[in-house]
């Protein structure tokens, strides 16, 4: 009931990211071996938690590699039997167990278009790191807890691990320092306490990040939904504008995740106008200054890239989402008799 | 508070329909103006409704152009600068004002880079029409009403000629049919109206489509957050397996889509997953055959090409939320102090 499963694959995570950056140098290589030239474009293969790394993939990769991006819609490649002509693509498959069939069929299918094929897999000798062109393994060791932690962060990783590989312009970021806030996030769980408790008797929980921080916001909103049961979903303060806006209510729990940079405005922004409708409003970032609505600010440390903010802030959404698991009497390990390897088709 | 606005736009939707379609010469020939040679791929830019028109675009475009699609993340380009290399890529902008800061922005950023641009709205000399190469003016007349109804239809049956016009295997639709549906669904509103009752007291609904029906299941998600409050997503069957299947619990009010074809069993599948759990199962569909654990079926006339199918479904689900706003006590004509034109950046 504990999530004992959970926490120790959270606690991993620092080592797991110290491990996977360290091969900055063979996931180089990886690319100067598959990539075509010229690239023109990128599609991602991904569902559940491997979809939002593939979200925070789809805004780095457009940014450093100045090419679209693209997420598959499988069902066209597994059901519609349709095959776009990908000459000049390069196709990124992720799934942690390397096995969910569609994942590994529309890949497939988007290498038969003519695509060059990467998997991100945690599992060597998979259908998905067998099919592809390369594999790179997250070597995170096994995940038991069904709510993916490690996995998921190392999945990111490997995407801003792609993006500095693909970057037009060359590009240095401080790893050490975000793997350290991760550590701190690790060592104080103790900050999340007062917002578990509040997300234990609330009815409406909406995670909000921006750019850089959406796929976090995502993430963190499947974290909760899946370990709670709440109808959780992450979004942007764009989207939230043109509509779903309605749907916020005195009593709201409102999770801003919130990194210095060109979108930090419009987090402020939305965070009085969500304040105006009566929701609460918490953020997680690293000062109080950067959402001055927020009446609970969850700290993470300063001076991690934006491009890399997202490892924190989204190991405090893990935090968030077991213990106010716990707290609602459910066992975060596995939750609502969920199974582990989801074998959508 | 009886939607007046919202109805009697609603009911303008089979005129508005027969009028966008009898110009398939206009738009094949502003295509023919517009393609670049050869097409490598498309980019699509919008948010709220026009957003779930624009991912009906992505599966119809993807499967008839056959070249990969993918949907705008407009923040890349307004807050971070970031242009992507465009050669040989069609943009396409959607928003019914035309007004929209950021989908302008985003659209003027993606012909920077190098895309041919077209346009998508309903107002002739609005800033994203006088900006791109090509504008497909929906003549839709003014909307007044906030939640979106003659205007998505218009938007989406306007990605379906576009999807008609860059087919690479020529493609003749039964449009006369599906503006029939509408129709038929039009003249029968008593048909959702035991549902409707049902969605009065509900906490939880949950919309699901596939494929060529996601982008209704998105809308129709969309619109009865818009008017009546509740956190409503519309999902696929995939995406529910992958964790959020997690937050159905006993009471939830579950909304299939569905057409024949290949995603039929998909969706009767997810259904019976979540009577297991407890959830009611409603499905809009031309009989009762296609999902059998179905408690309530919401008839839409046979016979309507499944790339099509999206036009009566998503007018059911208008329905719905016009009759469920009223039912909870709020007007559907400008529900919880919403904008109708909503100027993100």
């Amino acid at each position: 009931m504990s999530g004992e499963r959970m926490h120790a694959e959270m606690a991993e995570q620092p080592e797991v990211l110290r491990r996977l950056t360290s091969r900055r140098d063979e996931v180089a290589e990886l690319v100067r071996r598959t990539l075509p030239e010229p690239l023109r474009g990128i599609v991602l293969v991904a569902r559940g938690s491997s979809d939002n790394a593939a979200m925070h993939g789809r805004y780095l990769l457009e940014t450093t590699a100045q090419v679209p991006v693209a997420l598959a819609a499988p069902s066209l490649q597994t059901r519609y039997g349709v095959r776009p002509r990908l000459e000049g693509f390069l196709a990124v498959g992720v799934s942690q167990s390397g096995a969910t069939p569609e994942i590994v069929s529309t890949l497939q299918e988007l290498r038969a278009g003519g695509a060059a094929t990467i998997a991100i897999t945690n599992v060597a000798g998979s259908p998905l790191a067998r099919d592809a062109d390369a594999a790179l393994l997250l070597e995170a060791g096994e995940e038991l807890a069904v709510p993916a932690t490690k996995t998921f962060t190392a999945q990111a990783a490997a995407f801003v691990l792609l993006a500095e590989a693909l970057a037009v312009r060359p590009l240095t970021l401080d790893w050490a320092r975000a793997i350290d806030a991760v550590e701190d996030v690790l060592a104080t769980p103790e900050a999340i306490g007062p917002l578990a408790e509040r997300f234990a008797t609330a009815d409406r929980v909406l995670p909000v990040g921006r750019g850089w921080l959406y796929g976090a916001a995502l993430e963190v909103g499947l974290k909760l939904a899946e370990t709670t049961g709440l109808p959780v979903h992450g979004t942007s303060p764009a989207d939230l504008q043109h509509g779903p806006i309605a749907a916020i209510h005195p009593g709201t729990q409102v999770l801003c995740l919130v990194a210095p940079g060109p979108v930090a405005a419009d987090l402020a922004a939305t965070a009085s106008a969500l304040r105006a409708r009566g929701a609460a409003i918490a953020v997680v970032a690293e000062d109080d200054t950067l959402v001055p609505d927020a009446d609970v600010v969850v700290p993470v440390m300063a001076g991690v890239p934006e491009m890399l903010a997202l490892l924190p802030q989204v190991v405090r959404g893990q935090q968030l989402a077991a213990r106010t698991a716990v707290l609602r009497g459910i066992d975060p390990d596995a939750p609502f008799a969920l199974s582990k390897v989801t074998r959508t088709t």
